[in-house]
């Protein structure tokens, strides 16, 4: 018999009912009508597609289909999704009319799809075109008050021209009024990651397929968030922000951070009237999307508390049965295991109990 | 009385001697003589320098200190310090010929200053001219042979020209023959962080101290290292490979990476043969220069064991006071802390156990 | 240099103020009054007191003094405590009729003494008399509601008589009464340690303070907890009860504890109808009460969720100052420390929160 | 959809070979022939037995079958018991020179059974009759020296009457010989639990599961270890000692009951140099034997550090097959995982590298 030699067994785990997922993409009419924009990675200029063709085919089969994503959800204890249009969605179209329109048109686009036809499974973040910022705060208030929306999702940073030589990220001064009417509106926004700037992918050149692992690192996103963190806009504006990936390694290195700007050049740290740390801790909320590892989830834990951390899965881009087989074969007591599985969301979007 | 009110008091810690640090910067005398070499970071070109002049002045103060570095070890139970030139040091000299040289001659400088004079309170590692790989290669071999080097240190990307549009990694097909050097000598390298390249600063734009903050963030090293388990070099020279700053935040992340890899393109993972989960657990270790936080040191210790973890503080960046205080004070038993203050380091470089 | 040569220093740490506390043990008048009977721990019929007489002169000074303990809350930042009469108090008592007498003019005096007086410093625990259980709920009902009492506290098993020949648990049939007035004033019960039967000390015999260090380990209080979950009181009277010393190390034999249960004799795991670890993680809270090592906080943390662990001293057997320096000084995000500091307690006590 | 409806589904867990574990029954012919003597636990005198008729007779099934053995050892991954005689064993025949004769003649038929003709397979502990330690101490050298016994397993108390009125823990002046054969040879001593003599029972009257559930709690051979630290005996021969299940419990208790001992009764601790954690931390090993939860293997790994945690299984008390799919299925890193599976016990016991 040899030491350490590898075969694969089955063991029973306990599948769990109740779960809430927030990170879970769906397509958008507007977008498969005109094939010139996105959802389309910049990367691709560069290296490629960081996904296989198999993979993205099984994703655009699922990306839409609302009884395959019932089915999925049923199969995995997953009661209720909270969707949100593919990265890089809106932020990804340049032209601010076209965008200000997708915009609104995807919004009713899932909430006639997903949300009326079945409202205890699917809630939704609305998209917005960041480009014009009062336009931006408009369609939250309509798709909040109208519709529904839990609160907004964005993709990274906004494209201006198309080819990422102009960019915004939130933190940049016109984009104010969106901010105001989050914290008018009382509703989180969720920062997701998309694909860095062009020019900032060369330290992945040659491995396209590193930009989507270290996507999971979620530097360009944890970037993002670090400089509204700097902005003071958070001072202004105390809002809550969602991020997917166990917050994107800022659990990890947010002390270290926070020691380094210390010693930083005066004026070199923006506006902000708080710590790193203090925003991270008072104003952020982590999803598990994309983490099956308990050892990261547990550092996320630590550093954000337990009444901070939400399941959630990304799928089409991972799938529901992974990301509850993970869970739900967790040692976790309890109380740990409802507040993350649903209480905390529960908590923070104002849901129903998801009990009998 | 008030609700979580701060003061502050003092509380005792016990301090221990015999401690083993690995990231360790000293100056060169080849750089002080010609001004328009680095050290100097990049980014100053875009925003400024990440760093107060007050901080820096108290580095340069100390850098070249040995009554001072030596005073500060003892006060702070540090026994052992392996050296090294600070960042970038000889990867950010564009010219070919200077590099070699100011490598070389900084090797002798550091031995003679430091090695030579105090052999059981310094080591070092050397600096190499990765512009000709096989002239490090030499470098490498004699510093280990004549001088006692106890491995390389390589701060990042080499510049080949003066604008970081021609840089090299490590995992650059002509650098064979100093991975070569590195097996046949079986020392490790060291991979420290730098700025990253001008184009890729963007993310920081407008916060140029965020650049230190994610520096402690290691996204550029922490790619760099990712780039190298991807090139398949570790299969054909399964080296040693050291990163500061608890493995730059790849304990948190690297489950993920592992995952996302296997649904990249084929083709876009390099050519390596075992999971990036397999490198990073059998060729990494990880130091804690830098971090002084339980939590990111658990989630390192937890994803490469406690065998691959060492002490270690970033002198004169960081304090050594600091470091000893936080780490003393941790609540770890005796075998765990004798590991990672000294045993692993004492192991790896074949040093003299540091007892009495 | 020596390895690992131990010297003192000072470190600073940050006091926090607004902290709660519920293990903080007071003397009464009646006891002082009446020689004959306890506090007087069993165990020195066998080998002498487990404690130093400087230690106990300096509990002594310190149980029955409002100034001191004012003055030494006020230095470690806690800002309430809920007092109880020191073990093993009404408990230790064995004649029905004293023990009666005794805790109602016990808890008069504690309520006169330290909550009318100090109504945002001091709360208190009434203490009953088991021997009576029909007399011990109304006892409890008139300290609720007249005094205002938070609970009740119960130093382990009432002896009988005063050999520890004969004693009850909480599981036995005759405390029904008790249980129903808990579950009608929906207040909590907490179980104190208190030495063990006689005749089961023989495990410490010789070394009188491992029973000490022992009782720590609460092998008294943790055997008294699984009797009751095991009898099914807690199906018919669904209350709450807090256990200190991190729940005397039940979080960590709890889930084996539960394996062996379904290996055993039919019939001889009492009449309960969910499992060990149910009743452990939907019925107990634990407090830090004399605990000072954070991988035993981390532990119970991990088996009760953050929700339900709380800050306690223990005082005056343990320092304030000592609980304080140590829980001030752990390395939490702010959410987790606010919990356990405070926040549980406010919500499980219905207390006012205790900011500016 | 219900939330939190439980159901069971099966997951794959990578099976690894290799693993070694420690705390594995064998019977012994000689106590089958005689019917009066033990295994037969003391507990049936109180409360009738804490097991099930089908647990006890699966058990037994199990015991001496060497085929169903190596089968259940194959199919989990074990590569490597170390046997030793089921609780009580020795230690409860009252006779000393009954005992003499059956622990020599035990050796010789677990020798004979499992270790000569699987040598590659089985280990084992030898017994000792501990009621005249000189013969302990001959036994003992004869077992390792002429049967390749990798130490002595001893079931807590040594039994020196039929009632439990009068029983020997090693801390006993009378053990000297045996702990100074211990030394001289080099060998680990097991202390594995048994049930807690009659009179200690009184906390689990009316609920002897209790007994085997705080048997996994190992109240008896925690304060059996606790006893040998406090005597001083480690001082003079400073032998390795093994404990199950994860240390019964010291790792949650050992820093508090450290911290007692300081205000206990002086001359109360007994003749110990080092602090209770001292002993722990350097004479100590813990084995995983009959724990399955990752928080309490933790807390272990985190008070001993993971050089001195061993898996192991208490077959057949334990499922091998449920042992190894918990470990197995453990996200644990490389290096951890061979330390506990196989790397620890490895070099403990200078066993053979069990690699291909």
């Amino acid at each position: 018999m040899a030491m350490n030699r590898e075969t694969t067994q089955s063991i029973p785990v306990v599948r769990r009912t109740g779960k809430i997922a927030l990170e879970e993409a769906v397509g958008s009419p507007l977008f498969a009508a005109h094939q010139n924009y996105p959802p389309r990675p910049v990367i691709k200029d560069l290296d490629g597609l960081p996904f296989s063709t198999e993979f993205l085919a099984d994703v655009e089969s699922r990306l839409d289909d609302v009884e395959l994503r019932l089915k999925s959800m049923d199969q995995s204890g997953v009661q209720y999704a909270i969707l949100s249009l593919t990265s890089p969605g809106i932020e990804g179209v340049s032209d601010t009319e076209t965008a200000i329109y997708f915009a609104r048109e995807t919004n009713n686009a899932i909430y006639n799809k997903y949300v009326r036809p079945y409202p205890d499974r699917f809630g939704f973040f609305a998209c917005v075109a960041m480009h014009d910022p009062g336009e931006a705060a408009k369609e939250l208030q309509r798709a909040v008050s109208q519709l529904g929306a839990k609160g907004a999702l964005i993709n990274g940073f906004t494209n201006l021209d198309d080819r990422d030589d102009k960019l915004r990220y939130l933190d940049a001064p016109e984009c104010e009024p969106f901010w105001k009417m989050l914290h008018q509106l009382q509703v989180p926004l969720y920062i997701h990651p998309r694909l860095p700037p062009i020019h900032q992918q060369v330290l992945y050149s040659q491995y396209p397929n590193l930009v989507s692992a270290s996507y999971g690192f979620g530097v360009e996103c944890a970037g993002h968030a670090l400089r509204i963190m700097c902005s003071g806009i958070l001072d202004k504006y105390p809002v809550t922000i969602i991020l997917g990936h166990c917050a994107e390694a800022l659990p990890f290195i947010i002390h270290r951070a926070n020691q380094r700007m210390k010693i930083g050049t005066p004026g070199g740290n923006g506006a902000h009237k708080h710590s790193l740390m203090y925003y991270f801790q008072n104003h952020f909320y982590a999803t598990l999307a994309g983490v099956r590892r308990y050892s990261t989830m547990k550092n996320t834990i630590e550093e954000l508390g337990e009444s901070r951390v939400m399941f959630s899965v990304d799928y089409p881009y991972e799938s529901n049965e992974d990301a509850a087989d993970w869970f739900d074969g967790l040692e976790l007591n309890e109380s740990t295991r409802m507040a993350i599985a649903a209480g905390n969301a529960t908590r923070l979007f104002g849901l129903p109990a998801m009990a009998d």
